[in-house]
């Protein structure tokens, strides 16, 4: 298995078909749009300058929305992934 | 429902009607011109340098002025929302 | 009303009548101009990285100088704001 | 009268006549220039993520030499003034 | 043999058969693409401004994932290595 | 005389003879020059986040060897002299 | 003899020569390539926010790699040398 390091994040991308399941659907526009991803691997956080560990806000399993052009694409096992910082996940789909 | 990370906040925006009626009018100037909201979704604060966390100033259905340029769009079950960080909020009306 | 939020301060701009009764005139050169205004609301303060929260300096009623082209615009309730940081302020007219 | 915020220091420009009297004679080449002021008034100081605020090293009637281009020029009651930055200071001519 | 100081990591590049085997295929797209490598010697650690330091997540044997324009090359006794910051690090191949 | 403020330090050119009875030769590379001074006069120190003020490492009378390109010029008194931060200085000549 | 300040580190240029006898080669890439060094003065350390000063890693007698494209040259009493700052040193060869 992939282990992050620090505040990263392993996603799984959710198909294009799941995204209309969950509700999320991607509106027309120029702005910065969000792409829907499942976390299946979290790092153990960032360091602060205090020399205090945050554990990140997320879970394996859980559904989120992050940054559309976030992260580095690694495939493993067969699986695409996404390796994402904390901080390009905007909201969890709870 | 989604849950936003951190120092972030949902929002959505309130229509131009709206917008008349709460007293907001944008003047037509060439400044950066900010853009009405109501909160739906705040996220737990950021966390400072020394691992003490911020709440944030802003609840859940207050209305704001944001900088209209900010934040990412996003579609949950049929509604359009707004993921901001909540330095992206000026104000609140009260 | 308008509530600023953090370090912010909403500020009225002072007309170019006022301008000249309190003593303010900008001088023609090539340099940043500052301009004036009055403060009509203060937010409760940036907080350091200590955890510490600090009240700005100027408080509700000061006339101020300030950087000519910081801050956003806001029309409310048919009067004309500022929203400035508390950074772009430069010096309270006492 | 004008009072700065935070690190601000107000100066008054040292006309050319008494530059040549107090001994600061600008070289002609091609590094950044200082020039040479009296300051007038001195804010409070800038706070520190400590939370401590730094008074300024600066004080009124200290005749300076600082950076050509840092500042903003003010008129006021008929007098030109420049704000500027401590860190604008170079020097303190004593 | 080569120490590295503070965060850095020195590692041997995994060869593109090993590579397959070890089950990371580098899909063919326009994203930052990851390489695959085994750390060989791993520094001290950063230091915060606390003074804390900080001793890296990665041991020597762990083969990695990190950002293929990572880090500088060098050829010490024969053998080729990459010297990384060990935030170059996206994950550990567990 | 010029005090210089915080972490800056005021320095006179060694000429171009000296430099040789000192023992600093400049090579004609591409890469950036130093230069040979020498310190007359040294700030209190620069203030830390924590609040505590670093005393400079050098001292008046040191000989010193600094960054090409650094500093503000300033005539005093009809001499020439370079107001520098103490990061510009490389090293002293001991 | 040249004594580096705050975590600056000078260093002899280690001859093509030699380079090949303790080990180290550059390999003919397109990537940033280091050089190889032997320390001859360290500086005390940088200083920290927190007011800690941090001992170097490298001592006089270490030889090192470190970035080619790093550090001032000056000559001194004959002898060519390089000040670095300590984090030019990419690692110490043992």
């Amino acid at each position: 298995m992939l282990k992050p390091l620090a505040d990263r994040v392993i996603i799984e991308l959710v198909e294009q078909e799941e995204k209309t399941a969950s509700g999320i659907v991607l509106p027309d526009s120029a702005k910065e749009k969000p792409q829907e991803g499942k976390v299946v691997a979290v790092g153990s956080g960032r360091v602060l300058d205090s020399g205090e560990k945050i554990t990140p806000e997320v879970a394996e399993g859980d559904k989120i929305v992050f940054s559309k052009f976030a992260g580095t694409e690694v495939k493993y096992e067969g699986n695409e992934y996404l390796i994402l910082r904390e901080s390009d996940i905007l909201a969890v789909i709870g």
